[in-house]
């Protein structure tokens, strides 16, 4: 028996429904380019099998637990680990019983339907979750996770990934990706070079960041020209293991083009520790130009994520760190804030900038706009809470008809949780031939096109944008 | 013959529309939860004869007389009293025949179904309004007015009204609330505590209703603690009366979380009379605060309806008075807004906090990531001109993904026309189970889960979401 | 063998694609209303054959080298010309085969359906265009537009244009107009009075313009009362030469209603040329409300443009100019933006001012509301990016429910690609008949009144909005 629906995704009409179908076999079967995530490099590296199924679906998810936790469930029941090390809930099958009696709060969302995916074409699974059968789903579960089978790194070729992105800060000694490398295993995993730590003045810990930044690389970051050829040389460093793009989660979209003097000058202040939040976020807005005029040396695809309010909660900050499922996204401008750096690179042949939003009232009103006259500027695909279906739809609806589909990128699963990497996927190939098809339906595209352009969303665009 | 199609507001495909109206048979006879309202408790108190059918339909409803404002129509020949007392048009039947022939303006508007399903369930009338029918579309409905049947307290039994929340002034006597306890009836009638005349610094005659605040209540209100005195003895005495919840109708969503010798000085501020803009909206932003710590203790429910720039057209304020149709919505922001609050009050258990909107923008940006990890929090229905069959369909599609059905609380009808209670309601859950069998058709959710959510968002969430 | 689907922008279930194809044959035929828009009125003055293919169809069409330039293909190479002059492509074919070539990249969007739409009904071609057939399709359009049923105004006719109204700089001396008025030929082109030249002291030229201003109408442009009595001026001279409205492109939709004595001192202010980026604002802020006053006298509808954030990329303004193709939209404000100019005249009779938007957030929050409830305000339809077939379905999804149909006033083609104008109202004709036949399946709409709406939509309210 199935849990999922296999019509799952397309649409109702028999008609339109049957021209997706065809669509999506075109592409379901495609291997999976996962150009952006946050998987640990160490799976593959060491190969050890997951601890046990709360450990795989629960604890690192953090859409799986906010929702638990919004109903009044405790972040410790659910052994999330606290910042200072104190233990929580240890027991992984308690925590996955909570899952399991409190399902029924994910009716309707994406995170059931990757959860389902996982359970019925990972794990085998015939029944869906509810409390009665959590123990015998446990055990199940539990069992194929001491198969050889189900290592990572068999389960990463059994989900036909053709190459899978990691994402490391600048001061990482990519130690995981030189044993991949080094081993006999020939799965693709390349790093991303995210630099948050040493750009972003409001990072913690910002300034041993700098300083380590500077011993790793022999280069005197006390000063300006130091402290780029520092990132010139961990550029290099990452592109050596694999790396073909740079990620930057910055507040805003904001970007900036001073003069040298000027950003030696406000370099100094930054790393002096006496500046305004404004010269913060100036600081990381004259970084991503920086970053592009890199990119223009060594190809790395640039990658700005902005938007998202971090730590809205105080006392979940303090009690259990970062990333806890309370980054809730704002209001995001683009067209001003994008300005200085596409005045100064914008047109730069070769050059790729891939641009993501929280804000989905941006797609058609700003970031289509742009994306669909300036050279250098790419879409990334619908990120976070909406990498789903009705926010693919949107994004689709909101930006196809300004920038067509050839300055979109493909799909990005961006996830942490291993096993939803082919669910996503799915999720995306479906909800994109879907929206194909209902174009084909309503004469706005031909039906030899849409395959062509199925093809093209499922692996062509990302292979191309991210230099795969 | 029917005026309304029986199977409005249903998906158009044969088997989704099937399944919908499977869905919506399982829920369409349940009884109607109406925890947040206008009507007029007197009403019920008095079960006097409701006048005449302009005073039933027009008069009372911004919705229906600010359309035919908005062509041309003066709100004086619609009978729109002015706020000095000056006589408008006092022919109803006058009125009534505006309504007619210029019915044609409400095409494709969720008032005219309101409407239509008053004449149709509630007087039995069986021909769309026309010019032609206006008189005898008057006497028929002016007729049934002076039946036993039709008085208010007879229309509430026939509309399967198992509770009606009504809102009151903080300085209401809560006489009619009295009145309706006192009598034999049984049908129930709840107040909601509304402070605020006696929380917005802006308010017209602030000063003289904290004055007044403090005679009722035996506070001292010229003293912070005497004032929050003041508001937890009202609580109590609304409390009393029914109320399971409060309301706060406020210009933007800030909350505020001041040391309370802060608070207390801005008080003595706010009370003066001479304070800024900004101290007024830092205040009503505290009150939140302390109305949501007042909920700790008497287990009140607490609503924000932020974003309405009230009375846009000053010639009309000075005129006709508030609330006649010139509220216009604007751009609210939430992150930040409700960050003081959250921090504050967010993980207390067996708080309940409902926040409602305006700008649509924030559903899938702020509200629902937000709703969908703080335990407190949870997202009302869409209110006021969202309250419609595309406003419920954007609402569902735009929070679902990201929190679920389990972090909503049902349908408010919000009304101050007290036959559109049930049209409402209809309108709410024949576009609640299109959107469930949307999902089902399209494998997002089972068929018998689509049965059990439909129910939890027709009564069982708002029974629990306002502890009814 | 048609090029497009003769069902395209139906609904895909049969029984309302059926309703709506029966809608759109009712109107498909009524004459063109062509309210708004930018022709060149040259073309019917002269009636010279139009020159070449590229000449038509990309050179002077921003949405069609927008999307080319967006994949890196140079403005040069689309022979757009230079601000000073100075030679680009020469070879029409040269840029036609580039449009060939890559003519996937308008996949899904509006262009590729108005360029196909002209392809197969103003050229007769009857295959896609592709690389390998550009010479062929370059060689008919070339040879028809050698034929006299292919000048201007023989086309015009064949569109069966009832009114085509283009936009003129308010120093315009209108000499196509008079040429086409003292003609023997019968075709209705009307000028509109766009004043932004002389009303926007950021407008390159202002102050030589305001003089230029002064010296045509005799008026003594150096104080204020001497500059409104200019505009007054041209207005009647637009009026002569047919104009039944004005045309505002502003930045923002700031309105204001300062004291005449303020209005002046700011009118001296800004012809001195030293003001403020806010004062610059603030005057086109002011006359709004001073052109709505004009209004009041002679008739002229007003519309108001706002939110495009225009010359984006500096290189490209200093190189080609303006409008080509990095306009960018961006967020607007309407809520506290027009209220000076609604209550200073939102409720006299006779006046329409229609409010357009490039941020469609303030559709249902801003617009309709305010538009459901003025006299005065009446809303612009999808413009820009957004006049598109998702574009109209979201305008009427998130409108109508609040001001209905009547507060809408039509289609406006707005372009300066002749040939779009039927594919263009072609678009919306078809838009709106499957959102009316949406509406009546789903039991919102009576079929008769889907009729008479339809035939509104089409003809009817444009008519009057704009007193044609």
């Amino acid at each position: 028996m199935a849990i999922l629906d296999p019509d799952r995704l397309f649409p109702v009409d028999p008609n339109v429904r049957s021209m997706a179908r065809g669509l999506y076999q075109s592409v379901c079967d495609l291997p999976i380019i996962s150009p952006h995530g946050h998987c640990d490099p160490a799976w593959f590296a060491q190969n050890k099998r997951f601890s046990n199924p709360a450990e795989l679906f629960v604890v690192p998810d953090h859409y799986a637990f906010r929702m638990l936790v919004s109903q009044g469930i405790e972040l410790d029941a659910l052994g999330i680990p606290k910042a200072d090390g104190q233990k929580t809930e240890r027991d992984p099958r308690a925590i996955w019983r909570l899952l399991a009696e409190n399902f029924y709060l994910f009716r309707g969302t994406p995170t059931a339907m990757w959860l389902e995916h996982s359970f019925e074409h990972v794990f085998g699974l015939d029944a869906p979750l509810i409390a009665d059968n959590a123990d015998a789903y446990y055990d199940h579960i539990d069992q194929k996770l001491g198969e050889e089978d189900f290592r990572p790194r068999a389960i990463f070729e059994r989900f036909n990934i053709e190459v899978l992105a990691t994402t490391e800060s600048a001061l990482d000694d990519l130690k995981w990706h030189k044993q991949i490398a080094q081993s006999d295993w020939t799965g693709r995993v390349v790093t991303t070079y995210r630099p948050d730590a040493v750009v972003d003045p409001e990072f913690e810990g910002f300034h041993a960041n700098i300083e380590q930044f500077g011993a790793i690389t022999g280069e005197d970051t006390t000063n300006w020209q130091g402290y780029l050829n520092a990132h010139r040389a961990r550029r290099a460093f990452f592109k050596e293991h694999g790396a073909t793009a740079s990620d930057h989660g910055h507040p805003t979209a904001r970007t900036a083009d001073l003069d040298q003097s000027e950003a030696a000058a406000l370099y100094q202040k930054v790393i002096s520790g006496t500046f305004s939040a404004n010269e913060a976020d100036l600081f990381r807005g004259q970084m991503i130009t920086e970053m592009a005029r890199m990119s223009l040396d060594d190809g790395l695809t640039l990658q700005l994520h902005p938007g998202s309010r971090r730590n809205h909660s105080q006392d979940v900050l303090a009690t259990y760190g970062r990333d806890k499922g309370f980054d809730i996204p704002g209001r995001t401008d683009y067209v001003d804030a994008l300005q200085p750096l596409l005045n100064a690179v914008g047109f730069e042949p070769g050059l790729t900038i891939i641009m993501f939003t929280l804000d989905e009232t941006t797609y058609g009103r700003e970031l289509a706009p742009l994306a669909g006259v300036y050279p250098a500027l790419k879409l990334g695909p619908p990120w976070w809470f909406f990498d789903s279906y009705e926010g693919i739809k949107r994004f689709r609806e909101a930006t196809t008809e300004t920038c067509g589909f050839y300055n979109t990128v493909g799909f990005n699963d961006d996830t942490r949780a291993f096993c939803s990497i082919p669910a996503r996927h799915d999720v995306a190939r479906r909800a994109d031939c879907s929206y194909l098809a209902q174009l084909v339906a309503t004469g706005r595209l031909r039906e030899n096109e849409a395959y062509q352009v199925a093809y093209d969303l499922t692996y062509g665009l990302a292979k191309k944008a991210y230099a795969l």
